[in-house]
C-alpha cells in the first residue's frame, strides 16, 4: 500500500465560509426566530465547538449564549469564524441560567411561534420550553444546510482522508507481527496524530479473524492477530471537527481462494456502488448498485448494512445510502460507498471509500489502493 | 509524583451484578411495561454496548431490540452479563424494522399506557412513538438506578483511576522537555492503554499557559508548553465502559508567588469540599464549602463552573454539585470535586478527586498527590 504523502500546512487551508452561514439559516427558517440547540448545527453556525451551548436565530440578530466555563473560547470560536458582532455572545454562569437567558432572547428577537430542533430537543427539553414560549418544530431545516460542503470543508475533509490514507499505509505492515487490534489502533491514532490530524475521527474498528471481522462494529480488543486473519479496519482522521471514514481489509499471510472470491465480489459491489454516485440519483439506488452484485452472487444476506452514509461535522449524518432511505444525492454532498460482507466462522470484507457527489459522478477524498487485500504484494488475482 | 502501581487484572475483577438489574429495573418502574432507549442505560441493564438498541421491559419478559450490525455482538454481551435468556434478542434488518419491533414487543408486553424515556428520546422520536402507542413519561427512573455503584463497577471504576494516576505520574516528567498540550494528551493515551485501559475516558485536557489554562475546557491544541506555564491536565481512563476522571495542575520550571497562593487557595477549598461529602448531604453543600474559601479570599469570581458531578458509565450524571443543585448525595455515588480559578493572563489551577460517598464521609479513588503544583521535588510551600 502507498499513499499520498500529506503536505498541505493547516494554516494555508481555504476559510470555511462562515460569513454565509446566518444568512443561509435565516433563508432556511424564513426569517422566524428560532432556537438551534443541536452542538453540530451550533458548530457549522457559528464555530463554537463547546458542549453546552444554544443559538437563538432572528431575522436581524443573533445571539450564542453558552456558560461561565466557555466564556473565553466562545469569544475565540467567533473571533477565529468572522462572526464577532455579528453573533452576540450571551455569558451566564450555570445550566438553568443559560436556558433562561435562551428564553429571553427567543423572547426579545419574537414576532410569533419560535422554531426549536425538535429533531435534537428531548421530549421533556421540549415540554420544559413549551411551558414558556410558544414552539413550532423546525425539523431538520438547519440540519439540512450542513449536507452540502463549501470548499473550506471539503478542503479539511480531504486533509483527514490523506491523513488516514498515509496513516494506514505506515502501519499496515505490523499486521505481519502478530499485534494485538487494540495496537493496530494505537498506532493508527499516533500516525495520524502526527500527520496533522485532531484525533481519530470515531473509535477505530480494527475487527480481525473467523469470528471478529464477522461483526461488521466490533469493539477492537486485544485479540491477537495471526496469519490467514481477515482484518477489516475502519478507520478516519480529523481536522478540525470534519471527519473522514475509509475501510481497508487486510488478509494476513497469503488469502486463501474463499478470501480471494469474497474480497473480489466486494470489489466489483463497491466499484458498482461508487458508479451510481451523481447528482440527482436516489441515494437507495446506490445501496440497490452494491447489493444487486451480491444478490447476482447469492451472497446478499452476508451484506447486513446499508451502504453508507453522509459526513461531515457529524461522523454519520444525511444522507444515508440503504434500501428504505428517501434521501436524493446533492452535488456536494460528502458520502461514504461500504459494502461488506460477513459471515461468522468465515470473517468479514468491507471497503469504504469516501466520496463527492458531483453533477457527472464523484470524486473520491480516500485514495488508499483496493485492487487486493494484500499487504506490500501486487494483485494476485 | 509517585502513583500506585497497577497489579490488578482484569479478568479478576469481580462481576457487576447485572442479574440483579432487570429486577431492580421493574420495581423502579412500578412492574409496567417501558421502553428503555437511552444507549447508557440499555448497557447498564443488559450489557450491551453497540449505538443502536431498544429495550422493552415488561412485568415478566424483557426483549433487546436491535439492527443487523450487531447481531453477534448483542448476543456476545447479553451472554457476557449472564442475561441470555433472561433478556430475549430481537435483530431487525434496518432502523425502521427496528423501531416496528419495539412498537410490537410493547404491544405484546402490555397491559396500559406505556413508559418511555422522555428525558433521552427526541421530541420528533417521542411524538413517531406516541402515534402509535399511548405514552407516558419515564422521567429517569432507570437513569436513577445507575446512581449507586455496585463492587463489580467500584472495581472497573477505582483501576480506570489507578491507570490514570500511573500514567500521568509516568508522562508529568515531559512537561519539562517543551512538549504541545497534544503530546502530552497522547502519551498519557498510550500510557493508559499501555496499564490496561480501554482508552481515555474522554478528551483529554491539557491546558497550558497565560491563556489557555485559564479555560476550563480548553481543547488540547498545538501549543508548546514552556517554563513558567499553569498546566491544567484532566484525564481520566476508561475500563469496561466505566469512566474516570481527575485533573492535576502543574507549575513547569519554578513557580511564582502568585501561583503558589492560587495552588494553596485551590487546594484547600478541594479539601473543604471533600471534608463536606457524606451520604445525606445536600450535593449543594459540597459546592458552598469550596465556593465559601474562595469567598473569604476574594477570588469568587475566577470559579467559573460548578464544583462536580457524578461519573460512571457516562463521564457527567446525576449528582451534579453546583448552586442549583437539587441532589442529595447517596452512599455509593461516585462522584468529583474539582474546584478551580481561571484568570485570562493568569492560567488556571484545578484540582480534582473522584470519590465514592459513604455513610461517614467518602472515599478517594484518585491517588495522585497534589501537595504543591511540582513535579518532583517535595511540597515547597
Amino acid at each position: 500500500m502507498e499513499a499520498v504523502d500529506v503536505t498541505t500546512p493547516r494554516g494555508r487551508l481555504p476559510h470555511c465560509e462562515f460569513d454565509r452561514r446566518p444568512g443561509l439559516a435565516r433563508a432556511a427558517l424564513d426569517g422566524r426566530t428560532a432556537i438551534v440547540s443541536n452542538p453540530t448545527n451550533i458548530r457549522w453556525l457559528t464555530g463554537f465547538g463547546g458542549s453546552l451551548g444554544w443559538v437563538v436565530v432572528g431575522a436581524e440578530r443573533a445571539v450564542l449564549v453558552t456558560d461561565g466555563r466557555y466564556e473565553e473560547r466562545a469569544a475565540a470560536d467567533l473571533a477565529a469564524a468572522g462572526l464577532d458582532g455579528v453573533i452576540e455572545l450571551e455569558v451566564r454562569y450555570q445550566r438553568p441560567e443559560v436556558v433562561d437567558a435562551v428564553v429571553e432572547a427567543a423572547t426579545a428577537l419574537g414576532g410569533g411561534p419560535v422554531l426549536a430542533e425538535d429533531a435534537h430537543l428531548t421530549h421533556a427539553a421540549w415540554l420544559g420550553l413549551a411551558g414558556r414560549l410558544e414552539l413550532e418544530p423546525a425539523g431538520n431545516r438547519v440540519t439540512a444546510l450542513r449536507r452540502v460542503k463549501d470548499p473550506g470543508e471539503l478542503a479539511r475533509m480531504a486533509l483527514a482522508a490523506c491523513i488516514a490514507d498515509a496513516a494506514l499505509a505506515e502501519v499496515a505492515p505490523m499486521l505481519d507481527e502478530r499485534p494485538t487490534e487494540a495496537d493496530v489502533a494505537d498506532e493508527l491514532a499516533l500516525a495520524m496524530r502526527r500527520r496533522g490530524a485532531d484525533g481519530p475521527s470515531y473509535e477505530t474498528i480494527v475487527a480481525s479473524g473467523p469470528t471478529f471481522a464477522a461483526r461488521p462494529h466490533h469493539r477492537t480488543g486485544s485479540r491477537t492477530i495471526v496469519p490467514g486473519d481477515t482484518v477489516v479496519i475502519d478507520v478516519g482522521a480529523l481536522v478540525d471537527s470534519y471527519h473522514s471514514d475509509m475501510t481497508r481489509t487486510i488478509v494476513v499471510g497469503d488469502p486463501t481462494t474463499e478470501q480471494l472470491a469474497v474480497y473480489e465480489l466486494v470489489r466489483r459491489a463497491q466499484a458498482a456502488g461508487l458508479a451510481a454516485v451523481r447528482a440527482g440519483v436516489a441515494a437507495k439506488d446506490v445501496d440497490a448498485a452494491c447489493r444487486g452484485v451480491f444478490r447476482e452472487a447469492g451472497r446478499e444476506d452476508w451484506f447486513v448494512h446499508g451502504t453508507g452514509h453522509g459526513v461531515g461535522l457529524e461522523i454519520h449524518e444525511d444522507p444515508f445510502e440503504n434500501t428504505t432511505s428517501q434521501d436524493t444525492l446533492l452535488a456536494g454532498d460528502v458520502v461514504t460507498v461500504e459494502p461488506g460482507l460477513y459471515r461468522d466462522g468465515f470473517g468479514g470484507v468491507r471497503i469504504e471509500d469516501l466520496v463527492t457527489v458531483t453533477a457527472t459522478g464523484c470524486a473520491p477524498l480516500t485514495h488508499l489502493p483496493k485492487d487486493a487485500p494484500c499487504l506490500r504484494s501486487p494483485p494476485t488475482t
